[in-house]
């Protein structure tokens, strides 16, 4: 059966032994004229893939793959979508002229392709991934591989058991992140995919085909096992909510601090992308504070500051905290979009504290050098927070993360491109087992040289009295990392006095014998505390 | 059937009338000597109520109990624990003399208790709570409490669980907070019931006099439904984080920024706790900085620098990204907790990264005003967190919390105990529905004093490269809560930009009529973003 990327055919059955393909059976046509005025011809089981959900995402992937391939015959795709009129109307016209098949079922769907199938679901994440899971499972058969692409974000966890359940079927699940927005998907995206392994050699070339590309490598690459996939794309929005409040704090402090002009902070921008900061936030930062309206008016102060979000920077989040990381910035990042939302009551409050020392009284002209320094300084530690998360997740989930090869997925492509991510790539491939970003010299430069200008901006932020708990937290988080000694003695020494939670207490000073550091529980008072506490916590 | 509280009764039928209690069936005993002696004696279905599990926090308990009441018959309890042998122990030492019986199962602990029975699990947190449970179903009827008193730290979550299963079942379950440590279990805990609210008549009269007092009011009452009392006690104890943080801030400012001495230190405490700051653990702060070891030497300088957690911190933070509630200072202070563990890794960045500014070049007493003045207004923001973060859990949990009520629990008996809690109890009462603490005028007073010194120390603190996350993240947040203007709107912008989420526009200043924000994608590169996202998250 073949079928034509055209919604005017109707089906007949035949025989045609001039097709060289095995699995032909059937070949559909009603009218002559139209199988000659095709460009494509599609035989049954003989599509290299398929994508069901065809929103913007999902229209944009196809057509990408659809323009690429390096075949006479491109990459032919097979699409589905719930809605199934959505599917003509796609023929019709974005897909016109393409290597594009629509089906109107999801019997028809699977009967395209060749085998393994090659199915990918570009829907709501949660529940629908499910359903189309589902509603494949009778056509399709051992080997097959179902790709999630998570252009709704799927929840690593999900991926776990979805990869568990279809594995235990003999289905190849694979979790892919995806990032790039629509521009992205259509031109080249960054693609993290991971799940069961055995699929990456049927999907490799379609996947690093339609990927980005950076310094001539595909900005993608197999992540690792189960949810890894996911959960690297994860940690990616995370760093893409940090990196996005540092240079929210960046602009307030050039707003309200030293009072520019949205044309002044444009221009900031537009030279900081030539330096160290050089990203794609950083680019579309400067054409935004350009765009004006139709009243010739600067659009950014038109936009309210209530700031959305959909999840992964909360997961991620919530992540660092179930694996015991400190990834302090994603979390101010997150919180920081939470109060934004509180306007009703900020305003409030606004009212009862008015902000003092409005006016920075010194050069700004020092002052921005010191806040692109403290910029790049707090993203530096972003990332290294970021990987240490991921470390520990691979630790947890026992997945084999390729640091290295995870910054270059995110060097093109996606929302967090950046010039700083080819040094995080270097990093890790000079050395792979890299305890932290901080310890190779490149960095460590950097922070030193930052160094001054950040607590300067963090300080004067303080002083002035505009927000920066992302910069701050960076700060706080770089001086408590680089302490050999931490208060937190202290907090042992309560914990063990209200509640007999017992501590390590090391040898006497005059004890010459090295002695390791003992589990005690301290009589603090002099009464009670006969035991420690096995129950009680604090 | 009565038992001695002595393990050497043996026991016989008997029908002794002139024991006025319907209940009674039989009286056991042996040597009659023994009950001549016996101070207490149990009769079968009598008894007050029953508490399983005699680890230190569950003793102290039961004693604490069997001390009060109002009666000539002082409460009595039945003990059981899984290792028996423990009961025997028990009754031999600590219960001598006092109106507790053990029993060596769980039907006869269940048949000691009046009706309906109140049974308290004061076991370890997660499954042994569920196989307690299980093992009391067969013994217990329709009516009769369960009462899971966290001693080990139960999570709502699972409360709520519990909660919904056994009322289906007829069984009263209340979930319970408690704090004091093993000292406040002993004499008067702060205790915060929730759950099954049929239950409360019932179990009220012994929680509120085993209670601690304050203000002649029992720290204890009725939270509200299902897992509320867990989820305040994990409030609870994530303020106690915040507490122990901002303490040990302060101490290494003290100790690394001005160089004092222990005894200087502890000097600073007691100081304090004659002040705003008044609390236990200032106090109890004092007392570890002058604690010396048997060579005269300060024990806090043996005590290692990595600190434990038993989750509790971690969960407040999950549950403020769940309700979307910038709860920063506990996240902070749970995060650094992550951080003093890494010790190795600390050590490691420590020799590349030197403290540059090491020494404090101001005024020193004058420093040590502004650090009370901050830690004092810090505490106010956490505190702030704390009850915004309730008050989301209350909405979203449908309980309906008094938060009066719960200050006032907190005024006493618990390790956050202090005089500012009685402030905070005020203003609740006078305004039970006041949107968040800073609007009243104590507190609103206390952060006008303390602003300008808050400021100093956080820049002081980014000047000195000391580590003051939980401080920084008070000002950072105080100063974001009271923008009127966040510059989340460049948030929006990019969001808008590279994923076409949309985003709210204000009307055109030259727009006279007055118009309501409105949800729009901008078209900021002029090509692509035909249509607004509605799959592609970041």
């Amino acid at each position: 059966m073949a079928y034509l990327n055209s919604k005017k055919v109707n089906r007949f059955k035949c025989t045609d032994k001039s097709v060289h393909l095995n699995q032909v059976k059937y070949i559909v046509l009603v009218n002559l004229k139209f199988l000659f005025q095709a460009k494509y011809i599609f035989l049954i089981g003989s599509v290299d893939f398929g994508l069901i959900g065809l929103a913007v995402m999902g229209q944009n992937l196809v057509l990408n793959a659809a323009d690429k391939g390096f075949t006479i015959c491109r990459f032919t795709v097979a699409v589905f979508n719930r809605t199934v009129s959505k599917v003509d109307q796609f023929l019709e016209n974005e897909a016109q002229g393409k290597p594009i098949v629509g089906a109107h079922s999801i019997e028809e769907f699977c009967s395209f392709l060749k085998h393994p199938r090659c199915i990918m679901l570009l829907v709501k994440a949660g529940e629908p991934v499910d359903q189309f899971i589902e509603l494949l499972l009778p056509y399709i058969e051992k080997g097959d591989i179902i790709i999630d692409i998570d252009g709704g974000n799927s929840y690593f966890v999900d991926t776990n058991t979805r990869y568990e359940r279809l594995k235990a079927k003999g289905i190849l699940f694979v979790g892919t992140g995806i990032s790039g927005g629509e521009e992205g998907a259509r031109h080249g995206p960054s693609i993290m995919p991971g799940g069961n392994s055995d699929a990456w050699k049927h999907i490799k070339h379609i996947f690093q085909t339609i990927a980005a590309y950076s310094d001539d490598k595909p900005c993608c690459d197999w992540v690792g096992e189960s949810g890894a996939g996911h959960y690297v794309k994860m940690v990616h929005n995370g760093v893409e909510y940090g990196d996005m409040q540092l240079i929210s704090e960046a602009y307030d402090l050039m707003r309200r601090g030293l009072e520019m002009s949205n044309q002044e902070i444009g221009d900031i921008f537009e030279q900081w992308n030539k330096g160290v900061l050089n990203s794609f936030l950083i680019e579309i930062t400067c054409n935004i504070f350009r765009y004006k309206d139709d009243n010739d008016e600067y659009i950014i102060d038109r936009i309210m500051d209530s700031a959305g979000q959909k999840g992964t920077g909360k997961w991620t989040a919530i992540s660092a905290f179930d694996l015991g990381v400190p990834a302090t910035l994603i979390s101010e990042a997150v919180f920081s979009r939470f109060l934004s939302n509180m306007q009703e009551e900020r305003i409030n409050v606004s009212k009862k504290f008015q902000r003092l020392n409005t006016k920075y009284t010194g050069n700004k002209k020092e002052f921005i050098c010191h806040l692109e320094q403290a910029l790049y300084a707090s993203k530096i530690i972003s990332y290294t927070q970021g990987f240490m998360l991921m470390k520990h997740a691979a630790t947890n989930y026992n997945w084999k993360l390729d640091n290295s090869s995870i910054a270059h997925m995110w060097q093109g492509g996606c929302i967090i491109r950046s010039v700083f991510l080819k040094e995080i790539s270097k990093a890790y491939l000079e050395s792979p087992e890299l305890e932290n970003l901080l310890l190779k010299p490149f960095f460590h430069n950097a922070i030193l040289t930052a160094e001054p200008s950040w607590r300067k901006i963090v300080a004067s932020a303080a002083e002035m009295g505009i927000p920066t708990p992302a910069f701050s937290t960076a700060l706080s988080f770089f001086d408590g990392y680089r302490s050999e000694h931490l208060p937190s003695n202290l907090i042992q020494a309560q914990r063990d006095y209200f509640g007999a939670h017992t501590l390590q207490l090391l040898p006497k000073t005059s004890n010459t014998a090295s002695q390791e550091a003992k589990n005690v529980h301290i009589n603090w008072t002099g009464h009670g505390g006969r035991v420690a506490s096995t129950l009680y916590t604090a």
